[in-house]
This record gives C-alpha cells, sequence and structure tokens, in this order.
C-alpha cells in the first residue's frame, strides 16, 4: 500500500548557494546524510540555501498550458493528516508538497440577500469556492458561476475555449457536482443537474433558463470530460432542440464520443471540438480509494487502526491520475499552435471529511497527489505549463494529542509505526462535519506561479491562470470577426440553402433566423469557430436573409439569398 | 478600537509586468477600483502579475540582523479568525499579511522514551517547537533546548552572540515559558522556572545542574530581555556563586539593568554586554489587549458580541509593538559592524485558544501584528534584516458555518458588520483546548527568506536565520583564539593578582583555577569575548599557575606568576 517515500531527501546533491558571505558555513544538509530525525539537522527539508531553487522557479512567461488541481476540502490540516499516514510526518507527498511556489489564499463567500448582501459569509460552500477560481467572481453558496445578482460569469473554460486553447474537466465527483460544474454551466442552485431537477426553476430550459448542469455542459463543449455522474444522462430533455432525448443521445448527437468504462476510454485516441469525449464511469461519485473508517466519541481511545483497500475501487485505468494523464494526451498539442486549460478535482476528500472518515479522506488525497505527479511529470517535460494546486475550502479533521471527549475521533497507526488522533469537531455523530472558513494553502509550479505566492483571495487564482495562458477576457469581442456566406445566392423554390460562417469563436452556440417570415432555425454548436445551418428554401419567391446571432456574444452576421 | 483597513488596496499603483505576452490584457486589478466584492475582480489582493514583486523580493545576500516573530499558537485559523473579525474577510493585516514570501511547515515533535523513541508525536507542545527553531534539533515536548537524550543544543541566541551578534528575546509571557526560554535555557522540563522548582531535578545547580531556566537565563545574557515572570526572578538560589541571593539581585550584581515598569524601560538609553536590560513587567504573563470571551455549547447561537478592550491591559508603552521597537533601537547598531537577533513572542494567542476566548486570542493576533509591522518598518528602512513570522503550532479555534451541537463556540459580529462563529471542538467545556498537528504558515522578508518558501520543517527555519546571519555554529572553536595574561608576573605575597583574557567568544563564562593547590576562583561572566579575574596572591613563595577554562567550549588558557 505504501510508496517509497522520500523522506531522507537530504541525500539529494547539495544546491547550497551562499554569496556574499563572511563566513562559510556548511548548511544543515551538508552533514546530514544519514542522520535520525533527533539529530541536530536531522528533520530539515531543505537541502541546502534555496534562494537559486527558488527564483529559478519564478518563470514570468506566458503559459501554453494550465493545469489546475483542486483537492475538494483539502485544507492544510487534511494534507497534514494525510502525509502523517501515508509517507510518516518527516515524509513528503511525491506531488503535492513538489511544488516550489506557496502562498495561502482566503476562501470567503459573500451572502446573497437580505442585509448582509454583498457581505462576507465566512465558511463557504464548494459552489461559491469553484465559482470564484473558475469566474474571478466572489458569490453566495450554492451559486454555479453566477454572481449574487444571478448574472452568469464566464468560466475558465469558457473563455479558454473561446480563446483557441483546448479544455478539459476532470474529477471523481459526479461530473455535475459543483467543482466540475463552475466550470461549465451556470445556475442559480447547485443541485440543478438534470432536466428532472425541480431544484433548476428558472434555470430549466423549459422555463427559459440555460438549461440543467448536465445540459449545459453538453453544450459547453470541452475537449475532455470526465467522471461520475451517468445517472443524470440518462434523464431526457424536457425542452429545447432535444427535448424527447437522453442527454446520452444528445451528446452523442452533438458529436461526443461517450465512454462508460476504462475499455471505452482506452479506446479513445483523439479529442477535439468535431468529437469531444464524454467520459462518466460511474452512476454517482467514484468509490474511494479506501475502504471507510467510523469515528466515534473517544474513538481515538481505541486501537489504532491502518487503512484498508477499499474494494470497490474503480481499476487503477480509471484511477484520478490515469485520468489525469488521459486528458493531458488528449489536450497537448504536439504541434505547436494552442494550449490548453485543465481541470482536476478529487473530490472525495471532502465528503469524506464530511463523514467523519479519516482513511477515506486520507486515500483521496493521497489519490490526488497521484493526479498532482501526472501533472508535474507533463509540466516539468513542457515546460509551459503552469501547474497550480490548491483546495477550494478548509474542513473539519484535526490532529490531536489526546482524544477530545465530546467530538469523534479515529485513531491510525501510521507509517512512522506511531499514533495519529484525528478529531472531528463541528458536528455530532450522524451529522455532516463542516467545512471551514481558515485561509488555505495554493502552490505552484511553471509560468506565473510567482502569483501565489503570499495572501491572495480565491479570485486571484482565475487572473493568475487567465493571465497565464494571456487569454482575452472580452469573449464577445472575439466573435466580431466572424464572417457568414450563403453557398447560393440565388435558389429555386425547396432547393436546400446552406449558410456558413467562421470566426464565432466568442460563441459556443450560434442560432439564425430567416426573414421575411421570422422562421426559427433554431442553434448549432460552434465548431472551431465555425458553423452551418441548411434549410429548405422557401417556396415564395423573394429576397431572404439569414441572420446568424451569437448565443453567447450576441453578435450578429446577416446574409442574403433570393428564391426565384 | 479598528484601525483603517488597507482592503481596498487595489488603489496601490499597478505594477504589473507582462512578459512575452500575446495578447496584452488587463489585470483584474486594472479595472478594479472602486469595484464591489461581489464584481469580477472585486474580491482580488493582487494588484497585478506579482512576477516581478516576487522576484524582487528574493534576496542571497547574507543578512545583518534576523527578527523572528512568532504567534504561539497562530494557525492559519487563528489568523483568520483574527483577520475576519478585526479587518473583515477581504482586508489584510498590516504586518502578518505583508511578508513577500511564504510557505508552510511541519512542526511535529518525537517521543523521547519507549519503543517509540525518536519516533514523530504528531502534536507538539511550545517546548519542542520553539527548540527546533531554536537549535535545529527536533525533540521532545517538554524539552527546552536539549535533545531527546537530555542534550543541550546550541541556541540561536547562544550562537548570535558568539559570532558577536547582539542578541534580544521579547515575549508578552512569563520569560520562563517555553517559547522565551528556548533561546537562553537547556532544561529537561519546561516547568523548571527558578530555584524554587521542584521539577527542575537534575537541572538545579544544587543537584550540578546547569540551573534553573530564569538562572540560565542571566547568564546567557542576551543584551536585551523584555517580558513578564518577576515572580520568579524574587526567588533565591539555592546554590553556586550566588547562593542566598534573589536572582533580581544577582542579575544586578551581574552588571544587568533591570527595570520593572514603563518608566524605567524608558529610561534605559542602551543595552550591551556591560549592561544587558532585564525588564520584567508583570509578575505572570501579561493581560491580553482584549477583555476574555466565554465559549459554550451552543455558544454561536447566541447574539454575537464585539471584542471589548481589557482594562487590565498594560499601558501601550508596554505593548508588543512598543517592546519590540525598543528592543530594535537598543539592539540596533549604527556604527557598522556585526548586527543582531532579535526574537518577539506573542505568546498569548495560545493560551486564550487554550481557554476557547475568541476575544483573546484575536487581540493577542492583533498585537503580534503590530509587532510584526515595527520590525517590518525596521527592516525596510534598514535594507539588510531578515523578518521571519510564523507560529510554533496550530491550535482548536475552527471557523464554522453553523453552531456545533457539541462543542463550545462564540459568535462575534466582525468588522464585515456579519456575524463570525468561531468552534472550539478539542476539548470540554473547562479543559483545556488542544493544539493540533497540522503545518502552518511561515513568512519572511529580506535576506535569506526564499528559504521559508515551499515545505518546511520548523528545525529549517534554525538553519533559515542562522545561514542567513552567516554564523559560524562551530562555537568551541571561536574560543580557541583566547588569549590570557596576567598583569604583573611577579608579585608578594598578598598582592592582587589580575589574570585577565580576551577572545573567549564561544563562552559565556570561565572559570579558574589556581596551582598548585587547586584554588577555584568560580566563574566570571564573559564581556565581548574579556574576563578578568583579580585575587590576592598565595602567601607561600614559589610558581603559580593561573588555568582559565571556557564553560561552554571547555577550551584553556594557562597562564604563570611567581611569588617572591
Amino acid at each position: 500500500m505504501f510508496r517509497s517515500p522520500s523522506r531522507r531527501r537530504r541525500v539529494f546533491a547539495i544546491g547550497a548557494i551562499i554569496a556574499a558571505a563572511t563566513i562559510v558555513v556548511p548548511t544543515a544538509a551538508n552533514a546530514a546524510v544519514n542522520l535520525a530525525l533527533s539529530d541536530n539537522g536531522g528533520a530539515v527539508r531543505n537541502t541546502g540555501d534555496k534562494t537559486q531553487e527558488v527564483r529559478s522557479a519564478i518563470n514570468g512567461n506566458a503559459a501554453k498550458n494550465v493545469i489546475l488541481l483542486i483537492g475538494d476540502g483539502m485544507g492544510d490540516s487534511e494534507i497534514t493528516v494525510a502525509r502523517d499516514y501515508q509517507y510518516g510526518a518527516a515524509g513528503r507527498f511525491p506531488g503535492i508538497d513538489a511544488l516550489p511556489l506557496t502562498g495561502q489564499y482566503t476562501t470567503y463567500s459573500l451572502y446573497k440577500d437580505g442585509v448582509n448582501k454583498g457581505k462576507p459569509d465566512y465558511v463557504p460552500d464548494s459552489a461559491a469556492t469553484g465559482s470564484a477560481w473558475s469566474t474571478g467572481t466572489k458569490t453566495y453558496d450554492n451559486a454555479i458561476s453566477v454572481d449574487i445578482n444571478g448574472k452568469p460569469q464566464q468560466t475558465l473554460i469558457e473563455i479558454a475555449k473561446a480563446n483557441g486553447f483546448k479544455t478539459g474537466n476532470v474529477s471523481t465527483a459526479e461530473i455535475q457536482d459543483a467543482t466540475p460544474a463552475v466550470e461549465v454551466a451556470h445556475v442559480a442552485s447547485r443541485s440543478c443537474y438534470g432536466p428532472d431537477t425541480v431544484a433548476c426553476g428558472a434555470d430549466a430550459l423549459a422555463a427559459g433558463g440555460l438549461g440543467s448542469i448536465s445540459e449545459q455542459l453538453i453544450g459547453t463543449r470541452p475537449d475532455v470530460t470526465l467522471g461520475g455522474g451517468s445517472t443524470t444522462f440518462e434523464q431526457t430533455a424536457k425542452a429545447g432542440q432535444w427535448q424527447g432525448k437522453t442527454l446520452f443521445q444528445q451528446a452523442k448527437d452533438r458529436g461526443y464520443q461517450v465512454v462508460t468504462d476504462a475499455a471505452g476510454l482506452k479506446n479513445v485516441r483523439a479529442a477535439d471540438q468535431t468529437s469531444p469525449v464524454l467520459g462518466l464511469f460511474t452512476p454517482g461519485n467514484f468509490p474511494t480509494r479506501y475502504a471507510p473508517t467510523t469515528a466515534t466519541i473517544g474513538g481515538a481511545d481505541a486501537a489504532p487502526v491502518t487503512c484498508q483497500p477499499n474494494p470497490d475501487r474503480l481499476s487503477t485505468d480509471l484511477s484520478l491520475a490515469s485520468l489525469t494523464t488521459k486528458a493531458i494526451s488528449l489536450l497537448q498539442n504536439k504541434q505547436g499552435g494552442k494550449g490548453f486549460f485543465l481541470q482536476v478535482e478529487g473530490a472525495s476528500i471532502d465528503k469524506r471529511d464530511h463523514s467523519a472518515d479519516a482513511c477515506g479522506q486520507i486515500g483521496e488525497t493521497v489519490d490526488l497527489d497521484e493526479a498532482v505527479q501526472a501533472a508535474l511529470a507533463f509540466a516539468k517535460k513542457d515546460g509551459n505549463t503552469l501547474v497550480i494546486v490548491t483546495a477550494d475550502h478548509a474542513h473539519t479533521s484535526q490532529i490531536v494529542d489526546s482524544t477530545p471527549p465530546t467530538s469523534l475521533s479515529t485513531a491510525l497507526t501510521t507509517k512512522d509505526g506511531t499514533t495519529l488522533k484525528v478529531s472531528y469537531g463541528t458536528s455530532a455523530a450522524g451529522g455532516s462535519q463542516q467545512h471551514t472558513g481558515t485561509q488555505l494553502r495554493i502552490a505552484g509550479f511553471g509560468p506565473g506561479a510567482a502569483n501565489v505566492v503570499g495572501l491572495t483571495d480565491q479570485t486571484d487564482n482565475f487572473f493568475t491562470m487567465a493571465n497565464a495562458l494571456r487569454l482575452d477576457r472580452n469573449t464577445a469581442a472575439l466573435s466580431n470577426q466572424a464572417r457568414a456566406s450563403v453557398a447560393r445566392g440565388t435558389v429555386r423554390a425547396g432547393d436546400t440553402v446552406t449558410v456558413s460562417a467562421k470566426r464565432f469563436t466568442g460563441d459556443r452556440q450560434v442560432s439564425a433566423t430567416v426573414r421575411p417570415g421570422a422562421i426559427d432555425l433554431g442553434q448549432k454548436d460552434v465548431i472551431d469557430g465555425a458553423l452551418e445551418f441548411s434549410f429548405d428554401a422557401p417556396t415564395k419567391a423573394g429576397s431572404y436573409s439569414v441572420t446568424l446571432t451569437g448565443a453567447q456574444s450576441g453578435h450578429t452576421e446577416t446574409v442574403t439569398f433570393s428564391v426565384r
């Protein structure tokens, strides 16, 4: 179960740079090879003066790619719990702990209503926090990329895509869960999963809204979407162009490669706007890496346990690390040109922390770490990739010295062979342990990563990533270069008229209307800026116009044709 | 009570550096002046791309001075609680949050005994943690700068002093409390405050030990010592050269300027090895800034309160910030030459957290922040000062969304005008809330500060500071240059013989023995490397030697004289 820890990393080459020294002093590390933790210098993590190492890690260039890895609920306490257990207190995560630039950020949300409208709410949920980094707009708990007034805010995936980047969205949760949802949808309530969800309210297509999270996901059309949550895709659209079809069928009709198992994913060799991949491998959330442990009042006084593999875990080719690697390989542009933006979420650190399940949250942190390793391995090889690792909000679990008398707790035997006591003190047994409001670690590697250093806010992370990719956030203007044409200017009644357009890059869909008659031709997906409408020419001779309108930009292009 | 928050800091000059941009994009901040928190970009903290700012903050030069500021128990949660309350969630501490380079560090201690000897203990106390940064040696809870085998480990104050730096030690606690003690003493048990402490055991002078913390403090002789804890100094030495005298009298006899109130401190114009200053302003710990609040089961459901000034608080010229400023002014070497090492502790963040006292811990964090501001103001002006701000260990307090059913909690009305719920879930009412084992924030400014970035251990901080000052840690060898001389080589019986020595820089005391006869002349304090013994010449004519032995280095120098 344990992988080789790099705990005695002071056997690494010494990179000590001592400039302007008046006395040349050996660093701790110089003399520290094979020291015990209890020796002077025996517990240090630095292998020498880090000045040059940190300086070298600062890169102000543009990034070609950005990979954002989110440990949901992965506060500093959750990181430490998992590290202590899996690698020992002096160990280090090969991924999470390897990012060279680090800082802290604030995660508060805002109140939506009443006298506190617009004021800080100190403990956020995953919807508000995800919306913050996805859009740069601080919002209310429950909001999926809408502001406190309900106005949709553009997401990184949307903006990156409009700027010609490939995009990906990977999670161990249901793909409709808040963290993946914030990149692809705009709804007032995070529970608006699918067309059957009553809570969608005004967001439902049938109510004239943008549709449920799942329906919006299809329209946002990331090149790669991998996660859980297939159940919702069995639901049937209640309104719109795909009314009466399941969401799976809709996705296929709109060009998606739909896969539901490891073999299917393995067969996916490419993913692009023509044929994006939608891989949903579980009905709901992924099973966890480790089998759950149950915290009880006084539980940390019981004999400490070790975490056991979860027999229900998916095969390792569907682990978060494997999905991350697959997503990168599908998104990577080997021919030059624009790069990609990829979001990866380890979802169940949060979910298991809510359930006071120490082994559950540890295993999910280890899984995320393996995904970080995969991302870093690519980024180091690529040289132009910004990797950011952080969480959305902190959580309940605390490492304690003695068993708390009134709170749930668990005792674990760690890699060190000593006992780790984990306390869950924000809810009673059977209740859901709470998120907490503390500032969080954020860490980065690659171009633009210096922006994580010091104290930032979660919304800064949006600008850190958008600016690293040099994204033009005025995506509506990107459709100003749109051009439309009609195949033949004069047709006979009943002939097929084909109107095509290019460079509608600020839009994901374009609608068309024929006038006179105000004939609605519906919407088409924009594929790499292009789209095409074909329809039967009106039977009445005369001059007609077709007006194309960008669904997101509002930009219009009009072409004319005659029926003789 | 509130000071002007710098919350809308995006009116600052924009320092955006966008290198190699393919599209020049306005940063969030460019457009963000006067935005609401709920606007896009309205909650960001960065005022532009920080790459150049972070790069500029990296300084690999030697530091002339180091100021270490410790918030005892000041985990990220405690920082956030205090920031939310005092400045609002979007606010920032003018000091704590202003350090440009940041990271996380681990704080675990080690077991001392039994099968777990030398293995990690995941929740440390302030003794083990202070020893870690003070000596670079990871040790057991309760240890004051001794290793797990009880062997004394050199402290930063001792090493800095031996290297010719001035030294200071400031705390709002009793000066015998663990955090200040780790810089000046070596005892097996942190409770060994004074000669009356039974728990001193083998460390007592009467038992042949190095003496209690207070007695060792006098001998370590920092140039500046400011804090509480005068009670112990009323105790009387039970053994040694000052047996029968109070510690206050001993300190005066050994050259200290002893002050006990603000007026006395104001009159101190200089502090050096000849006349170090010992200012002890309270019998025990300092009173806190804010009056205490009492957390109760369900307390966060009660009407939220605002923190009230503590009427018992010391006058502001004895605030932590004032003491820090005073210490700096006394330590600062305006004539060039060596600089100083100063440790400053805000002690009662921890103590109030133990008592589930939200206002108490908040006020102490605000006090520490003001001390950080003072340190940074000096460091920025000086240009060669490393400032490090961190904590010793994390603590219990958590910011929660709803009132925990079984834990103590309190509700506060913050600067934002909204309600902050703080939970204390690691102990029952009346019990002491526990330290927690999560990794902590460490932040730095100035030469060598890059060593705090990324993941380090608390013991790294010792090497970060020692290496920044280019300290030679082999202090025993520093006494190899010692030279002794006798005033007159031939004297008459009963004449005064004066033996003086210089450059005993690796020692704090030197003892002398006259032979033949093995006459013990006792110990003298080494003042800037120098010391002098005067004694009556033996009555018997003949040749005599005087051997000087460094108490710390063991280095010996022998001079001879004749009695005719």
